[in-house]
């Protein structure tokens, strides 16, 4: 077997997207031992970069070591006993996922629906905490499946006021779009690498407010093998070993209590990615998100591609486009593959095959990769038979960046 | 905040160890699309690389994403239904640590012990089926708590012939001890690489034998939002998503049914650390950590130091070395990473502060680590004012490699 040789690719789907240089260069870091002082310091940085990321004072803020999927069930089993109650809105397929992870957690799942495309207002999301009284609110930031973003902003304080837990999946939406934890009083956050963070899928940083800790506080049961005279032991502790945040927590912490090996070549791979947004800035990578996915919104716009969903309340960093009705969606993604080297994606469920999801994410989130994308996805209709104006994307997108150049002074980061 | 730039270490202790340079470059590899036809070919290769590491034909074999904890996890709660009895037999941190996860996963759990240091008889857990009747027997192979290796050659036929699937934690002791997953008729097995396969953690290879894959056929239950007519939903599924062996094999199958979007550097690494592996050849690997160990094992001897534990049951990869009454052990293991660069462990439980733990792993099974390490430790004793032969302990490493050689045919890949 010979050794992993990919085709050169460029990744303009949903996510995973091309991870930045400089992030697999950390990936081929050297291991070092997992109580080695350098070790357990690099873990504490990287603590520090994701509370900056998140834009949080939460102490508990660390690294599940597996994809964000983990992240979000280590959230979900850890704050949820059996049979607490959690209401999710659901508007595509991940917040279905919330809901199918927190049942198998056992716990009494709520839902209201919206459909597919649709954020919900957030008196819906009130109204429905009235009514289901749940210990917690698990909802996506953005569900890639639609491309909605939906808006967090006024639902900590809804939450805080109904002594309610607020928890997002956020894996979508952050670096593209604004998040913050603290001014926004969210309990909980799980994320992944692998969107507009610039890196590999495999690990996923998550934080927790003190009105979160406290929830694990009563649920720590450490483990036998490592366990001392006064450690917590409960009949009925957290559903996971491996997902169980309080186990996670007292490792990374500093009782450094035995858990799992720390991945740590994901861990340079998260530092690394941490260490990129935060040298750019936060508002200045969510700016270059807006302005590459408006380029891209234009542009497919100006091929006379109808774009799917409510698109004042879509993700910055990726756009849904309605597959026309004379058009063979796969093949199209089938020839953007293979002849242009170039990955789009469709989506899930009701949208599967109606669909294209284009994104600019991370360190794809860039004009040529916008520019490249819209050339390659003209000649490929072009060849389809399906007739589209000659340049329309590509000088939409161009525009746009010459609208935002002209208007911003010449040192800001957003054009760059 | 600076890149990652970790100090220079030899890895010598209980792992992980130093991950292969070329694991390191496989991780920096670009990644592709979860669905990209090479993708999908590249996790088909590497389920058939690890059907060869394992000894096995089994179809089910695959990655799970996340350390070896994770891996053992999903075995446990995707095999037992609440309710389930399970049997493990404990000899070390890692028995106890199957118990504890099996407990989570909502299993009767019976134990049964033995002293640290030592291993089971084969009929002494043949009395315990008899007794406890259990759905599974989970047992550690390598028990690096202990360094004990149990005998698991015969367990096979005992549980086919007692109607009972037979899974064992190979992490510590893959690659560096015998494992014959089918010739030993052995149901599940979960690994990671940071041992004797040179990789970092964060990757989980497991295999299931088809008696093992019936059990996930009957617990099979697809999550809503990919959700499709005809597919099974079940009123109690497997109680993680996450760890959901159904689930992932179903993504890793024909049917690439999505669930979590694949670790693709932790892919990389895993594909390389198995073609590393079967390039050696899986008894040349075997023979050279046997060697490793044996060296190691007299080196310490001839140092004038005692090994824990039934030394004809040891895994050859790690001895275990009590620390004399008079020496302070954390202060050499202090000296031996701050003055030579070299880490080497201790244990846990009962054993913390007893002993060091000193591995010859992977990559690190080679002369030059043995003998590095065996020097280091001669110099780091004898400033600590505990008398140590000169040179005895790096000379019986030296005549056992020299024993080795003569003993083998010039070209043997065992005195590499």
């Amino acid at each position: 077997m010979l050794p992993v040789n990919p085709p050169a690719r460029l990744l303009m789907g949903p996510g995973p997207i091309d991870a930045d240089p400089r992030v697999l260069r950390a990936l081929s870091t050297p291991l070092v031992g997992q109580y080695d002082p350098w070790m357990t310091s690099t873990m504490n940085d990287t603590q520090t970069l994701y509370r900056q990321v998140f834009g949080t004072a939460n102490v508990a803020t660390a690294l599940v070591d597996g994809t964000s999927r983990a992240g979000i069930e280590a959230v979900l089993v850890s704050l949820l006993a059996p049979g607490d109650r959690v209401l999710v809105p659901v508007f595509g397929r991940f917040g279905h996922l919330l809901a199918e992870i927190a049942g198998r957690a056992g716990a009494e799942v709520h839902t209201i629906e919206t459909a597919w495309g649709q954020v919900f207002p957030t008196s819906a999301i009130e109204d429905a905490i009235l009514a289901t009284r749940p210990k917690v609110l698990a909802v996506v930031q953005g569900d890639t499946s639609t491309t909605m973003n939906q808006p967090l902003d006024e639902l900590g304080a809804i939450c805080e006021r109904h002594g309610v837990l607020l928890y997002t999946d956020a894996t979508a939406s952050i670096g593209g779009n604004p998040l913050e934890v603290d001014a926004w009083g969210i309990d909980a956050v799980s994320v992944g690498l692998q969107k507009c963070l610039g890196g590999p899928s495999g690990s996923a940083p998550v934080t927790l407010s003190p009105r979160a800790t406290a929830v694990l506080d009563g649920r720590r049961s450490v483990e036998a093998g490592i366990r001392e005279p006064g450690d917590e032991v409960l009949d009925e502790p957290i559903r996971s070993n491996y997902l169980d945040l309080a186990m996670i927590l007292d490792y990374w912490g500093p009782r450094r209590l035995n858990h799992h090996t720390e991945a740590a070549s994901m861990l340079y791979a998260a530092h690394e990615c941490a260490r990129i947004l935060l040298e750019e800035g936060r508002d200045a990578v969510v700016a270059r998100h807006e302005l590459a996915g408006r380029a891209m919104l234009t542009g497919v716009q100006e091929l006379g591609l109808q774009v799917f969903g409510d698109v004042a309340h879509k993700m910055h960093n990726v756009v849904a486009v309605r597959i026309p009705d004379v058009v063979d969606g796969d093949a199209v993604r089938g020839a953007m593959l293979a002849d242009h080297g170039i990955e789009i994606g469709t989506s899930f469920g009701p949208l599967r095959g109606r669909v294209w999801r284009i994104g600019t994410m991370g360190y794809n989130a860039r004009k040529d990769a916008v520019v490249t994308t819209l050339s390659a996805l003209e000649q490929v209709l072009r060849r389809g038979g399906f007739p589209v104006p000659q340049g329309g994307g590509v000088d939409a997108a161009l525009d746009a960046y010459a609208a935002a150049a002209a208007a911003a002074p010449a040192s800001s980061a957003v054009v760059a």
